[in-house]
């Protein structure tokens, strides 16, 4: 059953019901720029993460990892320009300070607020400002776009959304930031979702787990995330009597919106890559599983010479077959059929004749859809990202300097 | 027991006593450059081969997967421009005539000659162009250089040597093409060695299995290979009467020697990556075992927020830690040791104060040093890599227009 939603481009973490969201200039980044956010719901929430599987975890990862045992919170406070990650003790005191400074600020328990923060690794947290900025901000119910300006790093754009349910009357809401994902080995992934619907805390996690896998983990590759990579979903139950749980009249709905919205902004994310002039989506079918679906989507789509080419307007697909090739996922050469933008370059593993110019015209929009079918199974997988440049080089070469 | 070698800088494949080489423009690519050798003994060889766990496989590498079966050879043909994969029926029948072709020019038998492409995937070779080029190839005991040169793609200097055991009165050499290596998904990577040693197949496949392993894989990252990857070693065993086998007493002599020589062949193309700078070397200490080792060290010099912090002159050590902790391998934030050119900059995970100045320095050199210590075992393993520059980028957006 297909769900009706109203999909709102311009909504934000704020758009469900009861949620607020403010930020300040800290001056914790050199420049004038928004650095330090709250979000927060008005009554407590059940709330899920996922977290990097980085085995250096940053002090907030650590921190929220415990909290969310619970099962409940009720904000958020974060920070950008550091990530206080490898900053040893000093490094969890800090953000624990950070809950409770916010707590302080909304009027909750400590214990309720969960801590995200995204920057340079290493460095001590300048808590003095830090200290001085939580108490400057103001909390409002249109909050949300303040917050989302307050998380970017390198992102030239913020990356919000919100879904309304037709049916349901829920709303869910979401903000993340990450224009390093085209190589997320430092760069973090922040999301923070926020839904007015009553959810079960049990099918709040899976949901949240499902949604992930076919949008945010179909931006990078396996288990190359950063020491600060978090997505937190919080759910504060205002617009809704009977709680959603797996199985129930909504479920699908809300797994459906959710699904919707994180795809979204994955797809915001890869487009707004470090030096990104494109976005690149990568659709493997015919897979004998769909753990080769994902696994040969994402390599193309993290192959450094696919993105290569596709920036240089190369229709180069020699690099597209190399890189299924090198995925580890089963591959017949002369099974193969590969796609630029519904032009045939292979059929059967046989090159086909295209016209160059029509190619280069597809790999000169903003958008390049590759389609690779193996012909070995029925299962279909999509993953998203964006063209390596110079300019990518420039921005990572620079970073603390 | 170490055994004592000349190590000859200026040395090629054709330094070992009973070789000859020869190279010629076949007009296979655009520019006026040699394309096309070959590498011929005078006598015939036992030859052990390595090549690309890419599922997609060229057509010389599965021709030379069949002939090596008999452990034998007596020559090699190699062209640049055409990397001769993803060619089908077609591409097995040219590598077929390839061998042919060179086998009538050197006077041994077809299936006594191997074969290697190195350049773009997916188009048909000039076989009119190679057929008249493989007839102006004149060899020559001075040949080794003319070859090297040959095979050069988007390399920018021959990698090539030769080492010469003191006593066993053998010598080894090899000739290296692979600039590509710093992201080795497409770029091909050839090594041929040759050996005037009498060495056992069984002994020359293990040497040659174990040179691999502290040496070409420690460049590239794990299973990220061409479809075109190969090392061929040739031994004809001029120089001795008694076979080399394992455990007999010239094996450790000619492992030692092989080992050298692989290893300086290595560094020489991470040195010459594409658009690199910089040497980096990335050595992994206190490992639980050596594959973790070997893990750690390979995900460091492989990450490419690390070369484009490096290229950067930019002491982010926390994209090292980030990289570490992302591999895989078992990491304990508490006691990571690590060095930057002998200086260091985090002790038992804490971050030190350091000389920034100084830190620009050691990073300003044309060799980068890093030294990180898990401090949780006893195994060591160093990779090698190069920065990470916009002149990459430049180069593969425009590799086949």
């Amino acid at each position: 059953m297909e769900a009706k939603f109203e999909f709102m481009p311009s909504g934000s973490v704020t758009s469900p019901k009861g949620f607020l969201a403010g930020a300040t200039c800290a001056g914790i980044k050199e420049k004038e720029r928004l650095d330090l956010g709250i979000l927060a719901s008005e009554v407590p929430c059940v709330a899920a993460g996922l977290f990097t599987t980085n085995r250096i975890k940053a002090a907030p990862v650590v921190l929220c990892q415990q909290r969310l045992r619970s099962g409940k919170a009720a904000a958020i406070v974060v920070n950008s320009g550091y990530a206080n990650a490898c900053t040893g003790e000093q490094g969890l005191a800090d953000a624990a300070e950070m809950a409770r400074l916010a707590a302080g600020v909304i009027g909750v328990s400590a214990e309720d607020v969960l801590v995200a923060s995204t920057g340079v690794i290493g460095q001590p947290l300048p808590m003095e400002r830090l200290r001085a900025g939580i108490k400057q901000i103001t909390l409002s119910r249109d909050g949300g776009h303040e917050l989302g300006r307050a998380i970017m790093t390198t992102d030239t754009v913020p990356k919000e959304a919100a879904v309304k349910s037709d049916g349901g009357g829920f709303t869910i809401g979401g903000v993340a930031k990450g224009a390093g994902m085209i190589h997320p080995d430092l760069a973090t992934f922040l999301c923070f979702l926020t839904t007015d619907a009553r959810v079960d805390i049990d099918f709040l996690k899976v949901a949240l787990r499902q949604a992930a896998d076919v949008s945010f983990n179909m931006v990078s590759i396996d288990g190359d995330m950063s020491t600060n990579d978090t997505v937190l979903l919080m759910a504060n139950g205002r617009a809704g009597d009977k709680p959603i749980s797996r199985g129930s009249g909504q479920a699908e709905a809300f797994q459906q919106a959710l699904n919707q919205l994180c795809i979204y902004l994955a797809k915001e994310m890869a487009r707004d890559g470090e030096g990104a002039t494109k976005l690149i989506e990568v659709t493997v079918g015919g897979a004998p599983s769909q753990a080769a679906a994902r696994l040969a989507a994402r390599t193309i789509v993290s192959s450094p010479l696919v993105k290569a080419a596709i920036y240089g307007k190369d229709p180069n697909w020699g690099r597209v077959v190399a890189a299924v090739g090198r995925s580890g996922v089963e591959v017949v050469e002369s099974k193969i059929d590969l796609y630029l933008g519904g032009i045939c370059l292979v059929r059967a593993g046989c090159p086909q004749p295209f016209d160059r110019e029509e190619a280069v015209r597809v790999l000169d929009k903003g958008e390049v859809i590759i389609d690779l079918n193996l012909n070995l199974g029925s299962a279909t997988a999509t993953a998203w990202g964006c063209d390596l440049t110079e300019e990518y080089v420039k921005i990572n070469s620079h970073y603390t300097t």
